[in-house]
């Protein structure tokens, strides 16, 4: 049985993982008849957004922790992540990212990559085995590994910013999904273009489908 | 197009909305070709637990603005429900229904409901609207309705429960649903049994299929 590491970045879309696009990843693992183990680094969040006013809130909270709420409390540090173990790791999307898993929200195309997040993405990369990503998150792929074609959907400013680092982007609708075959990376815009939660469930599976085909 | 309401309690099966139970509703009422939108009441949640360890955190959440995560910010007060705008009603479960929706973790058979969520459950079943709950809220929907015919699963403790409040419990197994039809009432265990995510999308799946076929 394949087994698919699935990184989560908090739990809310606005400073963590998508809510929608982490649960119909782990669904569309199990559909395909996969598995999966949850990760999230034990950092602070970057900070924690009031998803009804969209304002700052005055409290903290650790991305692990958040993240463990999608999980139903079985997750593990990304610490703990080891890429012997598993055939493909997948990163939903969400503002968490952005802000968490690295600091493209702030710093843009310059942005610096958490270091556990970088080691699991280049130790997948380096055993070549597939890595996806949803939404934003082939942007994070992007900034880590030179030069791969990804997709994020129509958004200008997010392409130009993966240009920026390097990698290709190529315009994408609902449900599409990118490889890179040279990379192994897999993409899909989900919640990147203006979508229903039906739209996630199609991307998601669509992207699970597409990494589960290029393993056989 | 037929419209569901679906209410939740937070975002996190510890002490909120049970996660994946929410979302897969949610596409579960897209899938049937119907919209929904979003409720919670603007209440502090009874607590706040750490879903890794499963201890108290020393913090106040609102039920609403943590619900908001799962809705992506399009979610409503509880208190601006009005039953004519809706064809169904639908709780998914998570221990927030039994914290934050009512007091039946605490108080058990005795336990209070929340004004608001009674008002609203009260209003669609005296219009003869159907009731939708799964996981554990079935139980909150015995609390409203007198002598109910519900399906939690295999739990006897909570089973008694219902039954000690004039309900009658009917022990159902991954993806059953069980129908009241005097009382169009309808409701499915989830993770109320030891289920896998899968067995949640097609115990709402077939929820809201049984809800929608009940409209024909």
């Amino acid at each position: 049985m394949k087994k698919f590491a699935v990184v989560l970045s908090g739990s809310g879309v606005f400073d963590g993982a998508e809510i929608h696009e982490a649960t119909l990843s782990l669904l569309a693992i199990a559909k395909a008849g996969a598995e999966y183990e949850i990760f999230a680094p034990d950092i602070a969040q970057h900070h924690v957004i009031n998803h009804i006013t969209g304002e700052v809130m005055n409290e903290t909270r650790n991305v692990l922790i958040e993240s463990a709420r999608i999980a139903r409390g079985k997750i593990n540090p990304l610490s703990a992540f080891n890429a012997a173990s598993f055939d493909a790791i997948l990163f939903p999307g969400g503002f968490g990212v952005a802000k968490n898993l690295c600091s493209m929200a702030v710093d843009g195309s310059n942005c610096n990559v958490n270091k556990e997040v970088e080691k699991a993405v280049s130790a997948m990369y380096k055993e070549k085995k597939p890595i996806g990503a949803l939404c934003i998150a082939p942007a994070l792929i992007a900034r880590i590994i030179e030069g791969v074609k990804v997709t994020i959907g129509q958004d200008e400013s997010t392409a130009a910013t993966i240009q920026a680092m390097g990698g290709t982007h190529v315009n994408t609708t609902h449900g599409e999904v990118i490889e890179d075959k040279a990379n192994r990376v897999f993409t899909t815009p989900c919640y990147m273009l203006d979508a229903t939660v039906l739209d996630i469930y199609n991307g998601a599976t669509n992207i699970v489908n597409a990494i589960m085909d290029s393993m056989k």
